[in-house]
């Protein structure tokens, strides 16, 4: 149970110990310059007075305030709120803190986040939004990593996006569908996303395979995807009618969203069509069938993030360079989940 | 463009203005003890240093850090982060800086993670969480603001649920259904979602509507509430074959789930079945059809709960107690959303 008390304050504990505000203080600050018998008795005190801390003013003797600002650019994809709570769960191994900003696609607004993030001392930075460039980031000069997103100047973790690409590729031609389609919205090739265009092109082209990529204005919101995908529907339908299609989608949002539009046409999914999505998000799982997708490793995303922060948080502590001579960049591989939409019959190619 | 630059303190500033470091200190603090000319100079020079605000400096001259601390029960009711995303956004109305905790049920985790809000001397919580009593969460003595969760000590923020499975039962009830059924887990009656059981059944009594409340141990993991689901399903179909069910389930997820298994079954919604869920999840709007809801006004939720802990951070700068004789209790209306799902043609009962 906890109870609001009066402030314990280092004069108190030092009065209680017969020790001065100064041994207090190292105790707090450098406890290893104390012998281990006044750790001891120091921390036999802060037991019996009931001290709670105070890091704002630890803070100040010290500079470390353990804040680590996240900037996350939205919530509409389940992606980015299953990262922010893998991140906020390293708490119970790093023990930082993190400062939470939604960026909403607005550079003016994550400048003024990044100002306020700064003025309290953050120690270092992740960013998952794409708003700001890699360059402009760098230029702060502070323990940074991103994920997903471009990162030619400054420290990042991705899933392995070009190998998700082949393996969505490779489980769809093992089917032996006729023609293999990739729908994606345009990307920016400095996006590691960008990947998933190319893994998927180099595999159809070494293995001979049929295919086309559909870049589409998707991702905005359910009612326009569902429009566009409509389309892509009819399309394909008068252009590869009767043929075994076989459909990488490049999230499972998107992956969802096409696979109810045939379910609800034919009341299941017709033995032409297979899907995959990416992400295995738990979209993915909770639709009318289980979803084939290619799953990126969350936890591990948001894991090797922090501690790629916290080395750089430390590195700068001992008063080294933020990382050698350029960024590093941590790669995560993706993992194929085959499920009910790519169950076709195997068949030879 | 930012960069990183030689950080200004008070006496670059005051050397600069000629002014006494006292006089630069009261210019943060309480600009308007100096005169409008003095005020101007100062002004103009921080722009012209580029001075960098350092909020910890300040925390410790005026103790507002800003800071309201955030405790979210988890991430896999999507419910939780569309709450937060709202909680996040109002930074641009309120300027309150939020530090996230992820509770994970753990009643101590909870308890270190607000001793660990207390130390950075947040003004304020927000809590999403249910695990700590609202008895405990009182004798913090702190501006509080629960949201759809017992809250009988402290101030809260919640959805009409009573209201809103009253709104569900008479949904369904127009369609003319031979039976209302609500699916929910075993409530706390202490629970503002609790209401939506009593509305549910105060409805169906008032109306002479047979009608029934199965209580299974759902909201666990999405396999296990396939299973659980799988099974009402099947007592169902023996117990009322032939009779038009109108189902009333606790969320959007366990509706999804729901209308997944029958959708699969008979490759579309029989007539037989009608379905409602509760938040508006964007689950209910991406699913095999779109699925009618009771929808929480989770914007307004959000809002009124981060306006209700600033006005109790406020009362406290003011010297006035937290709130008056007891807690505020603001109820939110929830918003009847009819779909797909209840489309049916209206009968007679």
């Amino acid at each position: 149970m906890m109870e609001a008390k009066k402030k314990i304050t280092f004069d108190d504990i030092a009065k209680y110990t017969n020790f001065s505000k100064t041994t207090i203080s190292r105790y707090f600050n450098n406890p290893d310059s104390l012998a281990p018998e006044s750790q001891r008795i120091i921390s036999d005190a802060l037991e019996k007075l009931d001290y709670k801390e105070n890091k704002v003013a630890r803070i100040l003797a010290n500079g470390q305030t353990e804040f680590i600002g996240i900037i996350v650019p939205e919530f509409y994809h389940r992606f980015f709120s299953e990262v922010l709570n893998q991140i906020l769960s390293t708490y119970e191994t790093y023990g930082y803190k993190f400062l939470v900003f939604v960026g909403n696609q607005n550079e003016e607004s994550e400048r003024r986040y990044i100002q306020e993030l700064l003025s309290y001392q953050i120690e270092g930075m992740i960013v998952l939004s794409h708003t700001l460039s890699s360059k402009e980031l760098s230029r702060l000069q502070l323990p940074m990593v991103t994920i997903e997103r471009e990162d030619r100047y400054v420290c990042s973790v991705n899933t392995d996006n070009y190998t998700g690409g082949r393996q969505a590729a490779a489980l769809l031609a093992e089917h032996g569908c006729d023609i293999l389609l990739h729908i994606n919205s345009p990307t920016d090739p400095r996006i590691p996303a960008y990947g998933r265009i190319t893994g998927f092109q180099d595999y159809c082209q070494e293995h001979g395979l049929r295919h086309e990529v559909l870049l589409r204005d998707v991702d905005r919101s359910h009612e326009r995807d569902q429009a566009i995908l409509q389309n892509v529907i009819h399309v394909l339908e008068e252009q590869y009618q009767g043929q075994r299609k076989g459909l990488f989608l490049s999230n499972d949002t998107l992956a969802n969203t096409f696979l109810n539009l045939l379910f609800r046409k034919y009341g299941q999914l017709p033995d032409d069509y297979l899907i995959m999505g990416f992400d295995n998000a738990p979209t993915s799982r909770e639709s009318i069938i289980p979803i084939s997708t290619v799953g990126q490793q969350v936890d591990q995303l948001a894991y090797e993030a922090v501690r790629l922060v916290v080395d750089q948080i430390n590195a700068r502590k001992e008063g080294k360079p933020l990382h050698g001579k350029k960024p590093v960049h941590r790669i995560i591989s993706p993992v194929l989940i085959p499920r009910a939409t790519t169950e076709g019959v195997v068949r030879e190619n």
